[in-house]
């Protein structure tokens, strides 16, 4: 059994291209967005991009109640009212999957730059946010949404999964890995979201010098780099 | 003419992994340490592992009176002193390529983990305290030492180089490409130092969590990462 997946923020470049990637796989896939109207019409793209794709369009709050894992696909100006907003209706037991980056954007600066968040990083910030018993993992940070939505460029590249239980992100890099073309990388703890969520800044800058979507990929690794639990 | 290169703090891991590469690739090293001793050791280390290796053994200050490009391969807890002790010997025209990571090691704290450096990163901090018309690149933060100094290890990864000049990246590149497997990718500002060095910390936990000694590698890039400057 799959886990049931649901995308906060789906209308937004990030979230719209891990919908329609997901959908691709045959992956049943909650495409949230605050507006019913907007979500409607997000699906309705995936629905063009991926035409059996299964995406239902549902308002966030819908969206991650029947969820395992929810994807949080959010510029960071609005994470803190999206967690807000979902506080009484993520449950006990489901993985968020924090995907936010404290650009510098945000408030008028350069996309080449980050904001200092208090808690260390978005992600973090995230784990602050959430009830009880809701667990965060970081991810997709730096994995461009204009390669990722748009269905006829192959991906060649890792995404950095971070978070403090290691079963939390095997389940999503079940997810992700579906995708072809994205490889998972166990990149620790939750707190080294503070690093990765300043490579997307440091992915901007390097695809704007070199005119690209670029993406990161860790060299020398071994090939099974989710191995089953030790039963010992 | 190839830039006269200097390596100080040649008898670190770091430091003497460059010099023997450099050494192996036919280019003219000078190693420098606090102690003509230890640099001895050193240079003689070299050549014992490249037998037609130009190693010259120098103390740092010497090092670096007779190179164009110095690399500054120093644990972060001795950086400032390796400048204080160099501010009378660099000279205007010369560039210091820093290496250094402010892992949280310096201070007993975990080598997954960094400090914060006032001035943004260890290379900022290097760029404050070189004389006028020195300038500051950053360099080699993710290249593991202990594959750099094995000669019998295959290297396959990037080096982030940033730097306010791009002239002055191009420099140093044309020396690290000269290693083979390794790639220089330019990373953008000085100030993407401030990520660069993190990443150390991040290799470091993946590196340990599957037991290698892994690089990054900046997939999508163009073939030419360093095109001639345009004449117009």
């Amino acid at each position: 059994m799959s886990d049931r997946v649901a995308i906060v923020g789906a209308t937004g470049a990030l979230g719209f291209g891990l919908a329609v990637r997901l959908a691709a796989t045959g992956m049943p896939v909650a495409m949230g967005s605050r507006s019913p109207e907007r979500a409607e019409e997000a699906a309705g793209k995936a629905r063009a991009a991926v035409p059996d794709a299964e995406c239902t369009a549902v308002v966030n709050q819908d969206a991650v109640r029947d969820a395992d894992i929810v994807f949080l696909c959010v510029p960071f100006r609005n994470q803190s009212e999206n967690l807000t907003n979902l506080k009484d209706h993520l449950r006990e037991g489901q993985i968020l999957v924090d995907a936010t980056v404290p650009l510098a954007a945000a408030v008028g600066g350069r996309a080449t730059r980050t904001l200092g968040v208090w808690q260390g990083s978005a992600a973090q910030q995230a784990a602050e946010m959430v009830p009880e018993g809701v667990r965060v993992v970081g991810a997709l940070h730096t994995v461009g949404a204009p390669k990722l939505g748009d269905l006829a460029e192959a991906l060649d590249e890792d995404v950095l999964v971070c978070g403090d239980k290691r079963a939390d992100k095997r389940r999503v890099a079940a997810i992700l890995d579906r995708i072809p073309g994205l490889r998972c990388v166990d990149a620790g703890r939750l707190e080294q979201a503070r690093t990765i969520e300043q490579m997307t800044a440091l992915m901007i800058s390097i695809n704007a010098r070199y005119k690209v979507h670029g993406g990161v990929r860790i060299v020398g690794l071994p090939k099974e780099l989710w191995p089953p639990p030790s039963s010992s």
